[in-house]
């Protein structure tokens, strides 16, 4: 069973939606699935499918598998888990390719019942040469083939539809969706998504294998649960990282996270010193969250490598930016004191008297004209001193009268700035509280995501997510 | 100098504001010290300063301190560096009692020069019998007495009038901002809070004294960069802690971080060893940021004595339990497996099959009633297998049509096990980033805060805090 040919579950030509009910008064998942399909521009067939029939959004609703005329590539099963054995004979009759099990209520149950049930589906399907994905997931996200599951009509955000470089390969459908909805407000799109659950047929080595050798996906990104064939998982693994970067959330780290993971998905965790020795040897970037690995992420896509771990610190605020010097040395990057020539060069550009503000991080004057914070900031970045500048605006710090007119001018240097300098540009918005702090780093995100900068929430996640990266290229590019 | 007669900083009956120029064309520091006072209601005198008189907001701007017809308890100022030294005579001449110095240009900067004028000010004032407060700080925020330095004018949302159980006093002016706005937004007022710069007179024992003994303050948390006097810090501190708990972030705790603190308030940061010893020693939490420091001090104000380690969570979520389990776990505390008999309960509560939801996290079905899930989280909070209930709503995983009911419906829930369970209750709203959940997630923080419950942004931040808490009063309360 190859993984090669996995390319028609992301783009079917056909999906037929079981459980659609076409009363409205009954809403349920495969309602969902449709309203997202249409949305979202699915451009292949859609059937629904309920045996009651009946119409939905001008959709004749069939009673059957077999009344569909056409040829069925894909199912999305909403219907409940004992009647999953007749629907998955019904897709073998109908040469179905492929079924994605949303529900749940399979192995990952207390009760046996929910294991046997699951081994006679997966033997009906295999028997037969239909491919599963799942049971208990959220199956296949994928822009470019129309694929979503984003399920959030009749409002407005679905996923978004532009694709980008992201592989996501997740055993858990809400990290799944939690990791699309954080990556893309940051600016990093997906080549392909897969929620994939119980894993029954379809595993995490069949999407690994199919991400590491798909041209789209630049980077691999994994939250794992359990593996169901370790030695094959190892292969994958080796020669994926050779490939593209892999990073990997294993859940169940900790000996009662893995308890959790066979409550969720059946998973048998296993050892997680077995896990950290196997992605160190491999070169994986193994991390210990989901907002962990999306920091990784955005740093794998959007940060030029480093050439050495010496920090520049810009910003506005003093007790900040010893927080800061604090938080870069901890996360074992280096914050070098600016050589006196280049603080006169500074003092020059600013045209002040000698100040504390010009060591690093620089306390650069708020008010300061655009010109001379370029011009600063560039001068820094010029410096053999310097591998990496990182920008951070503390919304919540600045006076209220002055936040949306500092903001602009930031928005405008950090533009001029991603423009003029070679060495790798960071940002740091400061999580904020206050209300209209919220609506000013929302905006700003949004706009330095547009320049596919990569932006974080605090100095620490910035420079713990840099010292990662720059490990990452000593082994990759020494 | 004894620090029990400092009442008069954080209530003077009258304050004159150095440096505000009635020219609205010229608006700075004392302008909006100025608007800042009135707005907020300080029901003293007001007498503005400026060389060039005039009248502004429809007070009298003095040219010069003696012109003054009534007393002058307090001056702030905003006067450049170079004319401190004639202002203090002014104010020994007039009787001054305190004097605020705003301006930086002090001993934080790396000419000599800065240095020799801030003891010649010191001397100034020392010899006039006049206490200084700064240079080179925000000063004095204290509702009771009507002193704020939100300096937000013109803008709605200054610092709140409500008064607090939380000392702040804190060496950076910007952290101070940043401690104010978060722990308010989030539920936890202050007694008084102050940002006091390089401590040329007034230092952080003269504040810790006067907290300690502060009947209004109930916990000390402290942002330091530096020590005047180590000898009487200790003995300020073991007092301090005897009396109330003092939660501290020793900033340059790293090498780099303690540069940036001479840099910053001229602070000599001292041996991290040796603080880190003390601390320990003496029983003060010490925490390693600005975030952390808040957690702490809300976790202690708002939240129950735990009587052991053994926590339940609960919200719903496959994978966000499982690194909930992953995070409490790493954090220190534990996730007890659910015992066979209480799972039964719950599933007689619900009237579900067996399922995989109510081991621990507990997945509770989000479209239960309200009543289901406070009899459900009581049975489960009235176990002995459990000794702390966290809530947890994963706003951005929930479909965007289901959000708004879920929360209302969730905040019922919270609201009333507020009442009815006798275990300490924390509750987690994850940090969002879609706008849409984001608006939500501000709503019902502001709620919860108003119940005077403990919100936190994530589990880890959540977990360690407790952890912490248990570890303070294991000591204090054996």
């Amino acid at each position: 069973m190859s993984s090669h040919s996995l390319d028609f579950l992301f783009s079917p030509k056909s999906i037929a939606l079981a459980g659609v009910s076409a009363d409205a008064a009954k809403p349920g998942p495969a309602q969902w699935y449709l309203m997202s399909l249409i949305k979202f521009g699915f451009p292949g067939k859609i059937y629904p499918l309920h045996p009651s029939g009946g119409e939905i959004k001008g959709l004749r609703v069939y009673k059957h598998m077999a009344e569909i005329q056409g040829e069925v590539d894909y199912v999305v099963s909403a219907v409940s888990a004992r009647h999953t054995p007749q629907l998955i004979h019904d897709c073998v009759a109908k040469g179905v390719r492929a079924a994605h099990l949303f529900t749940s209520g399979y192995s990952e149950i207390e009760d046996s019942d929910g294991k046997r049930l699951e081994e006679d589906v997966l033997q009906i399907a295999r028997e037969g040469g239909v491919r599963l994905i799942g049971p208990n997931c959220m199956g296949i996200y994928c822009p470019s083939g129309g694929m979503t599951f984003a399920g959030d009509y009749p409002d407005q955000s679905g996923f978004p539809s532009r694709s980008g470089s992201l592989g996501l390969i997740s055993q858990s459908g809400g990290n799944c969706i939690y990791c699309i909805r954080e990556a893309s407000e940051r600016g990093l799109f997906f080549s392909k998504a897969v929620s994939y659950g119980n894993a029954a047929d379809l595993n995490e080595c069949d999407f690994l294998e199919y991400m590491t050798d798909d041209p789209e996906t630049k980077i691999i990104a994994m939250y794992i649960e359990g593996i169901k064939d370790g030695d094959r998982f190892k292969r994958a693994l080796r020669q994926a990282e050779r490939a593209k970067p892999v990073v990997i959330y294993k859940a169940g780290y900790t000996e009662t996270g893995a308890r959790a993971c066979a409550s969720h998905t059946s998973a048998i965790a296993g050892s997680t010193d077995a896990w950290q020795a196997l992605f160190k040897q491999v070169g994986v970037i193994q991390v210990t969250g989901m907002s962990e690995l999306v920091d990784i992420s955005i740093t794998l896509a959007f940060m030029k490598a480093p050439g050495g771990r010496n920090v520049v610190v810009a910003g506005s605020g003093g007790g900040v930016g010893v927080q800061a010097a604090d938080d870069i040395t901890a996360a074992g990057l280096h914050l070098p004191f600016l050589h006196v020539d280049l603080r006169r060069t500074l003092r020059g550009i600013y045209g002040t008297e000698a100040g504390s503000m010009f060591r690093n991080p620089l306390d650069i004057p708020p008010l300061g004209s655009i010109d001379h914070h370029v011009g600063a900031i560039q001068a820094v970045a010029d410096s053999k001193d310097i591998d990496i500048v990182i920008m951070q605006f503390p919304l919540d710090l600045w006076a209220l009268s002055r936040r949306s007119v500092l903001m602009e001018h930031f928005i405008e240097v950090v533009t001029a700035l991603r423009k003029s300098i070679a060495k790798p540009l960071a940002v740091v918005l400061h999580d904020s509280i206050t209300v209209q702090a919220r609506r000013l780093e929302e905006d700003a995100r949004a706009r330095f995501a547009a320049l596919q900068l990569p932006v974080y929430p605090s100095i620490s996640r910035a420079a713990h997510a840099i010292d990662r990266y720059i490990r990452y290229n000593s082994r990759h590019r020494p």
